[in-house]
């Protein structure tokens, strides 16, 4: 039985009052917030565990190593990763796809390759591509959505030419919500040889992922999306990429010899974590993770697809709004303009004054926001602590605001 | 008047028993102890004021916002650096000298160039430029402290050729405490137009901090050494600088406009902060900045001039004590290697026991353990809170370990 009532107790921030109203939280697609147990786990690590990792022989040090290197198993376990030593804590996905670019795809592309990605990417799985572009001469292909925001896997076996040499793909899209049949795009991809890099800053936010079943080279995670602490995440790597990989972030830990003349790595996971890591936060994501597991990620989908289909049909009453996505299947996520005179960003602060949060903007996705033809929407996110009695005051305060730019 | 116990309490963890012995922590060197003003503003931010930055305008977005950018201002004033655009946030000095290496150098230095360094270094002022000696051909050239461990700025001077393009110096090392002479050394790098990085990761902590008085071009500071959270920290650099880089990372925030052909970059410093960043431990580093400065930096140096002048005299009187690293005005940093058949995995091991905390092996600094022809060494490593009862305690520790070993 998920009682989300009472697991809205776990997060202290959802008692606050935003503007005098009682907040509802709907930009869990930006960042969510944090249960009781992570925040705990984070003071424990600071007030009572901590010391620096890896390098100390004393006890706080050896307490502190456990703690953090047992996160790497967790990540490994929530997203049934085929190794465990493929598993590499970065800060986010955006640490996670400059990984890729700098450690894997600078290494080993040459001019005129091709890199094909969808344009519903967030900038994260964009920016590191156009660096290669601009630096080495790789070509960016782009494949589109359909109309409805669902994305054809069709379109991805007729981009690919002889000089593809990575597809790099969300498994959810943040703005439109659709997911992407990222184990449909191995099936093409892998008898050509092409490794394929997943996006899965919001996908394993809101369904159970299971990387071994997709067969992805590449799979990035994001911390703080996850209800971990910020500035931390991984990225799970095949053992096959691993080993084409140069290092990517150069100092402490990744080190086996260093020299005056000459330099050798340590072994993978380590090779690629440079320095004293995000310790605290890692083991803030463990907690996270564990708290998401004990919910059941399964449990977790099913109430946010009954959110989404609770919210799709309240919407689809308000015929002044105009929702971009609707794929089958889609996540919580709906991103919407107005007709009227009502910028995103209007109605962003207009709906704050009833206590409501959502995100206007870009959403770090200006190529779908050109292929859509809009320069903003408005992003109303779900995550596992939202009520439909919250898509009604989503509703209401859309319903007021309506009316005052008609 | 510095009341170093009433500063203690300040520190939850200090007041822990480590193998039934109150905790000596004496590993600063490695990371810091946490005073609860940051665990306080850790908590606060997530579990009140939680929220993304940056691009958001809901109600939490903009407190998150501010809280954040708040701590670029406080990391300004905490070093006197001449701009405060100048301050990118990073998860430390090792990602800092990452973004050195990959914006800056290997974007202005070409095959047969040469970078400065000194034998000293941490492997996070090593490694990174190892990769540009492996990847474009640049030379390191090096430069050994003296046999008391003091660095002759001299040396420099010789070593300085019309093909060197960086000079990259720690401010104060890691192992001997020894505090070089920035200001002599941009002296002479400038007429010369050579740019002087500096790893301030130690000296930033110990004392008082001018960058603009220095006259240098890049300083890095590590947040977890400076009683912050982990993964959080900062670089400065100066405009001349900064306008001569590509940027690092890629994702949201650094971006002004992404399209599928071409990108244009945000200005500075958001140019240089890809993704979400870490937004409460930023916060975080900003309440320790703030605590350390209500304490005074001059009064943080001077307490541990006096913990390393009572350290010294006793260590004296220990004849089987070989002390690295007795430069004058050093900090209160203190390696060392043991007569008899003591190792130094032994030694920490052994004071451990009597709940002393001291790190034992290479303390990332490879090269300065081959030029002094030792593997590994102990190091205890004072802070702002150590005692010199603590002292007392760890040469008890020592002298049980030389009776042991012999």
């Amino acid at each position: 039985m998920y009682d989300v009532h009472a697991i809205r107790a776990d997060f202290p921030i959802l008692s606050r009052e935003v503007n005098g109203k009682p907040l509802v939280y709907l930009d869990n697609g930006a960042s969510a917030q944090k249960p009781q147990a992570v925040i705990d786990a984070v003071v424990k690590g600071y007030a009572e565990d901590y010391a620096n990792v890896h390098r100390g022989l004393h006890t706080l040090s050896t307490i502190s190593t456990e703690n953090f290197e047992a996160v790497r198993g967790k990540i490994a376990r929530f997203l049934n990763t085929p190794t465990e030593e493929g598993v590499i804590f970065t800060t986010g996905s955006t640490m996670g796809f400059n990984l890729i670019a700098y450690g894997w795809a600078m290494a080993n592309l040459r001019e005129g390759d091709e890199i094909l990605i969808s344009v519903m990417e967030h900038h994260a799985n964009i920016v590191p591509w156009h660096f290669l572009r601009e630096r080495m001469g790789v070509k960016l292909v782009w494949v589109a959505p359909e109309a409805d925001g669902s994305f054809d896997v069709g379109k991805v076996a007729d981009a690919i030419t002889d000089r593809t040499k990575l597809i790099s793909l969300t498994h959810m899209s943040n703005v439109l919500g659709t997911i992407v049949d990222i184990a449909g795009v191995v099936e093409l991809a892998k008898p050509r040889g092409i490794p394929v890099a997943v996006d899965g800053s919001q996908a394993s936010v809101h369904m159970p992922v299971d990387v071994a079943a997709l067969g992805c080279d590449f799979y990035a995670i994001t911390g703080h999306k996850l209800y971990g602490p910020s500035a931390s995440g991984a990225v799970w790597i095949s053992d096959a990429r691993m080993a084409e990989m140069q290092p990517f972030m150069g100092g402490g830990d990744m080190i086996r010899t260093v020299a005056q003349d000459e330099i050798t790595y340590n072994d993978p996971p380590h090779k690629f974590e440079a320095g004293t890591p995000g310790i605290v936060q890692m083991i803030g994501l463990g907690a996270a993770l564990d708290y998401m597991s004990a919910l059941g990620m399964e449990n977790i989908a099913a109430h946010e697809a009954a959110l989404r289909d609770y919210a799709l049909e309240r919407f689809r009453s308000l015929n002044w709004l105009n929702l971009q996505g609707t794929a089958p299947g889609k996540g919580a996520i709906f991103s919407f303009t107005m007709d009227g005179g009502a910028h995103p960003h209007d109605i962003s602060t207009i709906v704050d004054q009833k206590g409501v949060a959502v995100r206007a903007g870009h959403h770090c996705c200006q190529p779908l926001m050109q292929y859509m033809g809009v320069s903003a929407t408005t992003r109303a996110s779900f995550g596992l602590y939202n009520t439909t009695e919250e898509v009604d005051v989503l509703v209401d305060a859309l319903e007021t605001c309506h009316r005052l730019f008609g």
